[in-house]
């Protein structure tokens, strides 16, 4: 993941769709990029994104959260909206803190929740949608 | 990439933040979800996306195009518009004749283009934004 992202804008002659395009990650190198709590506090790091394949946003952001030395690590999806993109710390911020994040639906380094059904994603948005906010 | 994904919708109680979610690929198993054209030939596979960090929109599907067994394949990004898709398919339709694909932008598979300004976008948004309808 490049760490020198800038922001430009688009100059010259521009095609009316065009859209000015910036701070754009390749999806298979999302995993990596860290989440800190709004006290700069690193939580984690990104595993993946969900992303739906008819509309192409993205739902999830799954974070690898806890464990030590990388052992017993478990996977966090949090819902988009949740995040932050922090462009000077190159990562993401989350508005939450620890504890609510140990509290939050989570599975397994190993497993795979159900996302075929929106009953994972409802747990998940319900969780998430609950929270007082900070 | 799981091929069974069904279209359920949401049942029981729900979050007024919940929305419906469906057809969620993780971002690590895009690679390799097959584009078609509108007959129904296969004209490449999907790579990766580029994703906005801050929006979370997929801005670009980076799809590898021609070669033979593998050897000299092409990568065109796809302005994420430019694609449907099918869920019979279990991929992408792309309203493209494989000549104006390969008169795309394009770059070779062990090059990257410089997406940190928003040029290259340009160009790639230009070509797409100028083609005949089908």
């Amino acid at each position: 993941m490049s760490a020198s992202m800038t922001n430009n804008t688009a100059s010259g002659a521009m095609s009316p769709n065009m859209t000015c395009k910036h701070d754009l990650i390749s999806s298979d190198r999302v995993e990596g990029t860290s989440v800190y709590s709004p006290s700069g506090e690193k939580l984690g790091t990104v595993k993946y994104f969900m992303v739906d394949k008819a509309s192409g946003d993205v739902a999830y952001v799954v974070m690898s959260f806890g464990g030590f030395l990388g052992m017993g690590n478990s996977f966090h999806p949090l819902p988009w909206k949740t995040l932050h993109y922090d462009k000077e710390r190159g990562g993401y911020i989350v508005a939450l803190t620890r504890e609510q994040l140990e509290a939050a639906p989570a599975y397994a380094e190993d497993m795979s929740p159900d996302w075929t059904s929106s009953q994972y994603g409802s747990q998940v948005d319900t969780y998430y949608g609950g929270l007082p906010k900070m």
